[in-house]
């Protein structure tokens, strides 16, 4: 499932952005301000640096009911773009479709002016895995706080908060915000979704999940096994998984099949 | 409709906290921390010191939208716990369920020991009118940011953030929510709201609003004038309004009719 971070961090958080020319005290005052937002609401918050892949991860009170930790508080520096401790809770379904929002969002934000790509914020639903292994329903905002001095997308806040309903609905409720003009726009995920995987992917993938083996499927589909062989591997290429097994998991999980 | 804050205000913030035991640099931190929320969501935050009646309010990029400001950036002290340049705004309906919340909250947190006022907050949705007149829907949170040394309610800070979804409910979605275990209380506002006028009063209320007169509302309820008369001068204050008619136009928009 995890074509889609592949690609926002092909994009987006791999750009060549001069950091020489990045103020520290710029990343300093957004980490302060992640402090201060998680002091306030409890939950968590993440500030990406998309111009050396790190991230900066402050969990208040909540962390501990999202199975993030022990203590009380949390603060971590992670060598990535991706805070993994809480990808790995979210729901599979979720996770997929968060994805796509961000990529649908740094693409959207991305051709806007520097000064416009503060405006909008990306929001969603999305359901956590708590310590005690239920789900529980976070509210979800990315936005930018910073753009580089040639207008990049440079520092991103990533702020999670219990939702103060706890139905789950029937997606993320994808959307992006305009903070100066009230703006919403209802993001309809699906067709993105539907696209991740070829029909003639699914259609395999499918045969796969049967129980068939290679050579039954080439028959079937009247292909040669050299044929099946390549879909199988783009199918887990493309969902970021170990073998076909797990590809099937993974594609029935997000839905897809 | 103000009877509510009036008791808010009576209990709440005119509580004698001992200011000298009270840390300035407290005050200042909170300040910081909203002006940061305010910054980070883009909408308006507001920080009251019931020590001293008074508040302190920041209002972002969505504050020219909540017509509160023509600047891209407004700060303001108010001697006044409440933030009347937002109050102003709001629905009438709403006005009154985020008080009886209000005051539902603080009377529920300040039965709590010190450390346990800090992890609930109030959580609702109201609408405002915007500048051009049409109500938009936020998303208000109310929480205790510090308690006194002697653990009363002291730093209060009140949040407004666009709604992600703009269709208002059928009312203001009231809950209270830990902010550590999760656990989110659904209030019911309706028995308390029934509750602000009696029965009799709500009858002498109708029967001024069909334009009848005390006489005749003494007549028809076999009542002295007298009587009318006192019922009148308790609802009035009851609504903090003005006169009869007044209360009659505010028990309408506050729905108790």
């Amino acid at each position: 499932m995890d074509i889609l971070r592949k690609e926002i961090n092909s994009i987006y958080y791999s750009q060549a952005l001069d950091s020489e020319l990045l103020n520290a005290a710029e990343v300093a005052a957004c980490r302060r301000l992640a402090e201060g937002y998680v002091s306030v609401n409890g939950a968590c918050s993440v500030i990406t640096d998309a111009s050396c892949d790190r991230c900066y991860l402050f969990a208040g009170r909540l962390g501990a009911l999202m199975g993030l930790t022990d203590a009380p508080q949390l603060y971590q520096e992670v060598d990535s773009s991706d805070e993994d401790i809480i990808y790995n809770r979210l729901h599979p379904e979720d996770l997929v479709e968060k994805r796509m929002l961000e990529y649908e969002y740094f693409k959207f934000v991305d051709a806007l002016s520097p000064e416009e790509k503060l405006h909008y914020k990306a929001t969603s639903r999305i359901r956590i895995m708590d310590r005690s292994g239920r789900y529980i329903v976070l509210d979800n905002s990315v936005q930018i706080l910073r753009h580089s001095p040639a207008g990049k997308i440079w520092l991103i806040m990533c702020c999670y908060d219990l939702a103060s309903s706890q139905e789950a609905g029937i997606d993320i409720n994808p959307r992006i915000v305009n903070n100066l003009t009230g703006e919403i726009i209802t993001m309809s995920l699906s067709d993105r979704k539907e696209r991740i995987l070829t029909e003639r992917e699914k259609e395999i993938l499918l045969l796969i999940k049967e129980g068939k083996p290679s050579k039954q499927i080439a028959d079937i589909l009247g292909i040669s096994v050299h044929t099946v062989s390549r879909h199988r591997q783009n199918i887990i290429e493309k969902l970021s998984v170990g073998n076909s097994v797990e590809a099937v998991m993974a594609a029935t999980s997000m839905k897809l099949l």
